[in-house]
């Protein structure tokens, strides 16, 4: 299904596997060790649905983007998790890539996935180097400074935080690029397909906020009341609970309105329902444990 | 000249100058600290040079090049001044990015640069798609894992170092990219200027061991003695001091021969002939100081 095409492409064009001699085998191990096993692959399902939502006319392109997207995102978590960051000590139930290796490895193991993200996309350069091009630049537009996920964490360090642009950059950008790059991969105009991107990382976002609240450790397979402790800002502590899942509902509402007229519409709003159905649920589970 | 033109490549192309809106100006701060003033930027004048002696029938392409290899180059000196690498107090001359401003923004200033190297090279999409792309692969293969500089960086934690794998990824590799991607730049093959790339950085690689263990911390801008301290391999080490300066001699011999037939072969020789009694003046100074 679905998720095993996602699994096969990240095996296939993680950077792990192109060793052809001698490499460092620490590193080596850290890089598989931040991506494998995953969790949801919710940005490349994202992706995915929607280069099919658009007919997925290069399926090897779309792949290529699916994984490229998944490994920013991983480099992202191993990144955010350095001591000088959260120094988290767990992260989807096991000890995160610095201490269950070190902080050099974790540091060059996200810096290795950063670049391995691009460096799967120009696999495809004999499918379609425009296409293939134009998903780098759209994979670090929203990777990078000043619109990207790298953004988004420097804005903690800001004694004034502009909230719009935190929230977008943070975790809107992956999902946006996650929409965006679904279209390039089938030969799509990206511009229609940022709003729903934007929506659901807004309705990710909140729910990640309301998880933080009310969700024990176990259930998040990382430690629970990091955006108090850190005082970060959240939907939660703006809203309230009832306020922050009240708009949780607005959003994913709109995120399914907000799809644009492709040959496979339908079928993508299905998914999304799918996925917000997940979303709400998780909040329930929290708000009843 | 030429180091003007690649200054303005820089300036030009540097992702803190795309902002359009909120950003978060501790970052945007760390990452012109990063890239200005600049050291001998050797990189991207072997690029443009090669480039130059291949016809240049793409300046933008070439000073886009140029300009993504230095940003990954100056990503890799930030990261590698780490507390969990060298904890390097001073680089150029100046207190290391993470003393200046902070351990977080110094990680994700390092970040943003990697990504914006990459985006730097799809501004030219338009101008020629496959080269753009081909630019993008060569210098992901020579920045990342297994062939890149973060493989060569994690050598480093290894209880066992493949000594030729160690260097050539951890200082070969980008001017094997300089070299390369010069000629992909002006729409040449890029693989009969492996070898050029390979002896050049071999030659910096020995010139820079042979100044870290003679010259003072005053003619480096960085502090001296790192390599026997963190009981770093070196060629000095190996081969004595003596024998890494005929070593080097030779090396920068063999460079000049290897430059494969094109149309400024010549003029490309003069200038590798002017890097050469640079690299073994610094030495004559350091030895003789």
């Amino acid at each position: 299904m679905l998720n095993d095409r996602i699994e096969a492409a990240i095996q296939r064009h993680i950077c792990s596997a192109a060793v052809q001699g001698p490499a460092p085998i620490g590193l080596h191990k850290a890089i598989d060790y931040s991506v494998f096993p995953g969790g949801a692959r919710i940005r490349p399902v994202i992706l995915t649905s929607v280069a099919m939502a658009c007919g997925d006319d290069q399926p090897t392109m779309t792949d290529a983007a699916a994984a490229a997207l998944e490994f920013i995102h991983c480099a992202s978590l191993v990144h955010d998790d350095l001591p000088c960051f959260d120094n988290a000590p767990t992260r989807r139930g096991k000890p995160t890539v610095h201490r269950q290796f070190s902080e050099t490895t974790a540091v060059l193991a996200g810096d290795s996935l950063i670049v391995g993200a691009f460096s799967t996309l120009t696999s495809q350069v004999d499918v379609d180097a425009r296409r293939a091009c134009n998903l780098v630049a759209h994979l670090a537009n929203y990777t990078g400074f000043p619109n990207g996920i790298c953004a988004g964490q420097a804005w903690e360090d800001e004694a004034t935080i502009d909230l719009k642009s935190y929230h977008l950059s943070k975790t809107g950008a992956l999902f946006i690029a996650a929409t965006q790059m679904g279209a390039i991969a089938a030969g799509h105009d990206p511009d229609p397909w940022q709003e729903l991107g934007a929506r659901i990382g807004q309705a990710f976002q909140i729910a990640d906020d309301l998880m933080d609240v009310v969700c024990a450790d176990q259930d998040m397979g990382k430690p629970a009341g990091q955006d108090a402790k850190n005082d970060r800002p959240s939907a939660v502590s703006e809203y309230g609970v009832d306020g922050a899942k009240r708009l949780l509902n607005d959003i994913l509402g709109g995120a399914i309105a907000s799809i644009p007229s492709c040959p496979g519409e339908a079928e993508l709003a299905k998914m999304v329902q799918l996925q917000s159905t997940r979303l709400m649920s998780v909040d329930r589970q929290a708000t009843h444990s």
